[in-house]
């Protein structure tokens, strides 16, 4: 389907109908003024092999960077021409980690064996509060008289910030209750689940979903479409390694952000999730047989196909236009999602390495 | 001004105006479908007595998440009724860090000693590539036989990445033919200069502009506005900082990316740069005469009034609301932008302090 | 028993005994030239309340600084007079972290789930390379197409570095043979396991012991021995966590790797483990009655009672000062190091907090 | 000259001299016991072509792990036979970093301002406190109403930390008495020097020396004396970048540590600095003609040949093996101990990339 018949078939994004009324916004926005209009631009077709998204997309990206949406398509033409990337999510949880301030030290390590038996009162009272988080995990930290619980939920299709909120404030306001020992003081979180803030805690594990993106690029597609060689996107790589390790970054990666924010603003996403999904692991290496070896592993993406933005008009319309609108689609979504960043980081390394980055950005961009 | 007093003169936030053509996106979009719309709701007023933002403001914030905007104007109203915030740009600077790869460490040891003595004529070719850029600094470190450059420039009131890298890679090209000795390879970027992502580098430094917000909030107005104790607030923010600590935060801070995304979608910022700028600390202690000091410092804050996506229809219009459209504007929004930060974590705070957080969530937002 | 009394029973640290010979430190150094002589000072007497290191406690310090041992011994005249610290191991676990690269990302993937079946053969194998050491976890990390192996284990007595690197590397040798899928290649560590150098990941987690050393000192103790005021200390902690926020520190505390050096070399620990152990998060806060509530959290304190150095002439007799040479002292030995470390972090932060840091190096110190 | 040699000569670390008294102790140690004896082990020779360390060197390290001294010498066998090692001090400073706190944000920025003007002031008072101390810089870190300032020194050839400390003192006190805005309170330090403990700041910048030493070995000295291959380590070296990455280590390597403890207890250092020191850069890449680059860069080395623990006994003699001691010879240190570092991170690489490590523990070490 052509991006002109596209517009046919899609009259919000095309601005033939009119914006919502505050009424049919509720729960999304207060104080209403009306519309930011943020241009999308359709990138792809992009080949993914993964256990949900299979087949070829073109992936609507809400941007202002003028060359990023070529960028991109230029990175899905190089998977594609390469037979397609393996996509897969790896492991998911959402967490919410709330602080409990005991009497003293001994009552905190008492504290921690008593929370390792509510497993199921924990798990019940999830149940009684959301249809859909489900506790997969209560990991304690103690520090002194203080002991931080790192509780992890699966939040189903929705990205589960809010569910996972409730349920744990009815969780703790039951251990408030039922713990026997001096809690001085408790609250729901502090600055520990990594909501809206990259850290090295979720980085290692997972905080959405974990998933990644793989493909191993023949020699002749990387000369063709990305105009280089893979010895010398290998060369880079390692250089860009230690430009991360100088400086202090969480995870190597050129431009993660980019477009995860771009998807994320079409598809009705918490844009502000930008700050801790742009963290991950890029490696590119050049293959014995002289191929191209890619990969990136995203630890900490915050998706959702059900809830949050994804029912507004346009950004209905962009999830419909990968069929991941509503139940049963988040992890397509995170698929499709660990595909556009693989492109994006392919696109942008060769660039890199080839020397072509100034070039690309004074033909296409605004300055 | 009211919001419908707003909503008649906006005619492209309002929906009234179609979306802008192809032809008239050039340089922002590639491949054209359509335009995303994100909700904008009006946050404030918030009297700010900055240096460059002085009055009282409204801000919009386009936002999917139930509960922001409410939560961002309980904040603003809570330092417009202490008498505003002071805010301040504290320094700025946008970077490029290219990489260069001598032959070996003596090699490297002298480049950056030839280096040292070519400040006028990268200064020059900066004059001749950019209108607006400026090269501040430039700064190498060395490991092993590589050195990586971290140029750092102003860029007027443009964000300014394009600008420092067309500079920046004119500079390493005179570089490579001008340094008498064997330069292996060179990289215009190796993930150093922090475009797109956090790190510590540019977190302890400045990357777009380092900018502060700062009151006093009267006692009355803590627990009128905000319902609860400057004491309450003081103990939180005790254990949140151990909360960054533990989980290997950079800086400290509860939800800096909910301001930043929303003004950056609203005023056709660049929303990738969410990654690098939702780092900063924020501090919130009790006075020995019993009322809040409470600062949010952003050192890495990446924004601009001209060029990108500030003249898009309805991004301008945003700008407009704000004054903050066009040249010599950008240290204005800049302050303005503090200002949001501290609202919304002033508003935060105060919810996880006094055990309030999950109420509002449960009430606005959407689940 | 005073040092004089001391002296006359330790003919190794005394000076009396003639050194080692190079057989009898087989196991220990090789191309042995002498011995090298650090001055030992006994600090203390220090009162502890743990769950194995009960009563009063003088501690032998191997250091070149003037100041330190008079330093420690005034933090542990003000634990003391206190009453005592609580300290208690709260976890344990030594860390070896293999890493094997796969065909690709699905056979990765088919890698970790084939793992997780196999925990009892790989409880087998540690059981038949090592008397002591008991796998406790392994934890996967998938990457692209590698997957790195976080095996933790209990090691008895013994500090355990060598243990979990036998037993690892036969786990590794039967994964490599048995695995069905393609192992490109596997290394047995690829520092990942925090073995001599600090990372978040051990932070977070432990690495060694985690141990904690807690107490509430009444505010006549801090006034007449620590000469400042709860209030003091507390506002000067507040300060100083957001120095380590600013620069990037992994945990808060002053100069924990001051007591550990000195109790690794006194005690025949592997000094090296100072990189790694002198992480941590320092708390000290004014309560509301006035007193000062203090506490240590060491996560990564690789210590052992058994093995390593622990044997040789004047390492044990520092030991048997404490009652920790041998087998069953290991936690002993932890919770009197992480005594130790609170009475330093005590000594210092009064020192700083109250303005008296300069002149306490000027009187001991060399210069 | 072989280590029987050296025994005949060096009668305190062979045993023959009896222990100090505490009064040739004092500035050292208070409440003395007696002395710590620690293995010496001869590691080398090694050759070094630095611009302060040039020739063959063999090395004291003091440790009680066994198969350390024969690691290293392998490692520097591979080095001596390559044809030495570069090693090169690239910069050098210690720093002390005192917090001022403002009255507010405005005062705040013109304290910045005002201390900018203040450098000569500094310079004489640090003038005035210390023979061998000169202020290299101040850099100030503004955040709400609270300044850092990072005084820089050069101290000599003393690690120098009290010289910076007195010197501080007296500069803040400075002014404390001369700034006209109101300072609420002041610390000589707030964790933010990196005194004894590893931060990102330090890790970018200097602290001590940042000193590098680099050589390529020759393929046939990589397989006869390090038992593998250039490409076999590089292939590991790309694995252990992501180790590092993965686990949120500070730089990359594999026990920088152990070298570093051994040679600091030996030489009189401050084996607490571990610390500190115990961050780096390692790098290792086959070349195109088929041989190995190697690099390691130090770039927070406490060293000093005068003060602290260098002028007691068998602490000289082990400096005076080096011809290390006393005046002139700092910089020669740290390119010795940054040649020493090289050599065990090629021990150990080559070890773990060809699957030999566990061997060499089992076949030395004690278990």
């Amino acid at each position: 389907m052509s991006p002109i018949e596209l517009l046919t078939t899609h009259p919000h994004l095309s601005g033939e109908a009119p914006n919502p009324t505050a009424e049919g916004l509720r729960g999304n926005i207060e104080n209403y003024i009306g519309m930011a209009r943020v241009p999308v631009g359709l990138a792809g077709p992009m080949q993914l092999n993964g256990d949900h998204a299979r087949g070829d997309f073109s992936v609507p990206l809400a941007t202002t960077e003028g060359a990023l949406v070529a960028s991109f398509s230029r990175g899905m033409k190089a998977i594609t021409e390469s037979g397609g990337a393996t996509v897969k999510v790896i492991d998911e949880g959402v967490q919410r980690a709330p602080y409990f301030e005991l009497a003293d030290l001994t009552t905190a390590a008492n504290f921690i064996a008593w929370v390792a038996g509510q497993t199921e009162a924990f798990r019940t009272i999830t149940g009684e509060n959301s249809r859909y988080a489900q506790l997969k995990s209560v990991v304690p930290t103690l520090e002194g008289n203080a002991v931080t619980l790192r509780f992890t939920y699966t939040t189903g299709d929705a990205a589960g910030q809010n569910m996972v909120t409730i349920c744990t404030d009815r969780i703790c306001r039951y251990i408030a209750a039922q713990f026997s020992g001096d809690i001085k003081v408790w609250y729901l979180e502090v600055n520990a689940s990594g909501d809206k803030k990259a850290n090295y805690a979720n980085f290692q594990r997972v905080r959405g979903k974990r998933v990644c993106a793989e493909l191993i690029l023949p020699r002749a597609v990387v000369k063709a479409v990305l105009k280089t060689t893979p010895e010398t996107i290998d060369r880079f790589g390692r250089a860009a390694c230690y430009g991360a390790l100088q400086t202090g970054t969480i995870g190597v990666h050129a431009h993660l952000a980019n477009g995860l924010a771009a998807l994320f603003i079409a598809c009705g996403q918490d844009a502000a999730c930008v700050a801790e999904a742009a963290v991950g692991t890029v490696r590119m290496e050049a293959t014995p047989e002289g191929n191209l070896y890619a990969s990136v592993t995203l630890p900490n993406l915050i998706v959702g196909t059900v809830g949050g933005g994804t029912g507004l008009p346009t950004q209905r319309e962009c999830l419909e236009l990968m069929d991941c609108f509503g139940a049963g689609k988040a992890n397509k979504l995170a698929e499709i999602t660990a595909g556009v960043c693989l492109a994006g980081e392919l696109s942008i390394l060769a660039a890199l390495a080839a020397g072509h980055f100034s070039a690309a950005h004074e033909r296409l961009g605004r300055g």
